[in-house]
């Protein structure tokens, strides 16, 4: 594969070429011992009890930018969306779909990156699928992730939020609108950098320190396409509470929020790859918040607002200039392949 | 969404309109108790054991073939990685990745098929995320599917194929090379319509029917991608045992037949999707054959050869013409985006 500086249709054909392919890098960068029985589907042993199963593609443009890339990104996604559901996430699944062109090099370093942050995340990459397509019908590459982790029974509502009540607090750990502007300011045709680094991360120590500390968690969400104001506005939508949360008490980077002005962009609409949302029970909140500022995931961590009796199912915010404007969903496309 | 004739990058936007289409379409044809829950990840029972988990992403063009469309065979690609694995599918997770401008009408055809086929092979779709990426950065729609099956214990030997030994018969459930040629008749740039329809096909089924009568079955694989030649030629690499197959007995319809022959393809490297090949302990074949032609996925089911002692880590043909060749690796690529 080496000799050969770009991928080419037959290593996507499923004959020598994949196979040397798959051997060369994916089995030499995600090396386990359920992958390496080269199956088309992993084995895998589960307890009894419950799995969280989860989804995403990722389409990001640019592929690398300050703070990761898709490849790395791919992994914290998928991490997070399984660890904000309660689970511990355990086993991973990576679909690449390849231009015909792409530098090897940029695929190495893709898969590098992958590898890198899997054993950060302590998860295994145990099955695979490449397709190559004809030059100009994909954009460089495109990654599916599919995760599965194991729940415990009593975190099961954590996904869904049943039992959130009026009094709840809402924390978040750290600024927001990171990433999708860390993204943006990458892409060439804008020709504006900055020092706006992605904060894309897998969450999963993090809040496996603050399930094990806590009963109070009653909701998590991690809020990356649409923002935080879409997560909160989808978690109040008919239900018998509203969310109310305070401008002054979001976290938002000096530079981000320069961006954000300039661009004319809303910093609770922009994704995230490194934030959760959690909702706790108002007793745990505190314990929360300094587990969070504890870690280096959480330094900036904020109670950013609470659930109240009122606004039934809307989601509001008190702004720095005395009003409330409402949070409703992101109602077009603000910032297209950010994820 | 249905007053939207074609789909927009606000529809992978994680705003609004992702949230209509979600409900619109994909709940709509879905539904089930688990994707209904709306969250990130699913939860999934599982008892105790093993699971199988596998994923593929499709990038077929074109989308709509004699016998199938794109999201048909993400279905049966994906329940016929677990099934062969000796596992029973049970959930499916999808991700689309669409090109802005894709018609809707096109779109839910897709997805009506992806539900029919679902239901038709006992799968639930659990999970799921859009992107929508600007025009002419992909190709109308890619789709990925990944799954979980339950492997019985007593079976897990099946996705190996340890415990292959000299005298095992190898079975296939019908014609090769039925997929790939249909998709390369369907293509527009050819202009050749005949009447070669894509076997696509979930086969859990009738492998459900085998393993419950036999313990004889010691390997299968489904010959996608590659063809049969790949997949007996990976089966015998690095092994103390040979494979030899004798092409008389080989089905091949014979439109199929005549394509190939006009085109300078070999049906044994042409893409199957609805074929399983099982290597099985030579006093289980009779049975294994007579259920595979009782069934209606299973009609032309032949043994095509058997494991032989000599060849050691090769797998050859005797031809009709009465010479042996080998069977080897595709080298580059064959036929493109067949799946």
């Amino acid at each position: 594969m080496t000799k050969n500086e770009k991928i080419l249709l037959g290593h996507g054909s499923g004959g020598k070429l994949s196979h040397d392919l798959i051997h060369d890098l994916f089995f030499r960068y995600f090396n386990n011992e359920f992958l390496n029985k080269q199956t088309d589907s992993a084995v895998l042993p589960v307890d009894s009890g419950l799995v969280s199963f989860t989804t995403d593609s990722f389409v990001v443009d640019p592929l690398f930018f300050p703070g990761g890339n898709i490849g790395k990104l791919a992994i914290c996604g998928t991490v997070n969306d399984l660890a904000v559901s309660g689970a511990v996430p355990k086993f991973i699944s990576t679909g690449f779909i390849i231009e015909e062109g792409l530098p090897f090099k940029d695929l190495e370093e893709i898969v590098r990156s992958m590898a890198e942050e899997a054993a950060r995340a302590g998860v295994i990459i145990v099955t695979g699928d490449t397709k190559v397509v004809n030059r100009e019908k994909c954009d460089k590459v495109f990654i599916n992730t599919s995760g599965i982790g194991i729940l415990e029974p009593r975190f099961r509502h954590i996904g869904t939020g049943e039992g959130i009540c009026p009094g709840d607090k809402i924390i978040i750990n750290g600024s927001v609108g990171d990433h999708g502007m860390a993204v943006l300011a990458a892409r060439n045709d804008l020709n504006i950098r900055g020092e706006i680094k992605s904060d894309c991360a897998s969450l999963n120590g993090l809040i496996q320190k603050i399930l094990s500390a806590t009963d109070g968690v009653k909701f998590m969400r991690d809020p990356t396409r649409g923002g935080v104001a879409t997560v909160l506005s989808e978690l109040a939508t008919g239900k018998p509470y509203g969310i109310m949360t305070d401008e002054a008490k979001i976290p938002v980077n000096r530079q981000v929020r320069a961006f954000c002005e300039l661009l004319g962009f809303d910093p609770m609409y922009v994704a995230n790859e490194g934030k959760v949302i959690i909702v706790s029970d108002p007793l745990a909140a505190g314990d929360i918040l300094k587990i969070m500022q504890e870690d280096p995931l959480g330094k900036e961590a904020s109670i950013i607002g609470e659930v109240s009796g009122e606004y039934h199912g809307k989601a509001w915010m008190k702004t720095g200039i005395g009003g409330n404007r409402i949070l409703d969903m992101l109602a077009g496309e603000q910032l297209p392949r950010i994820c």
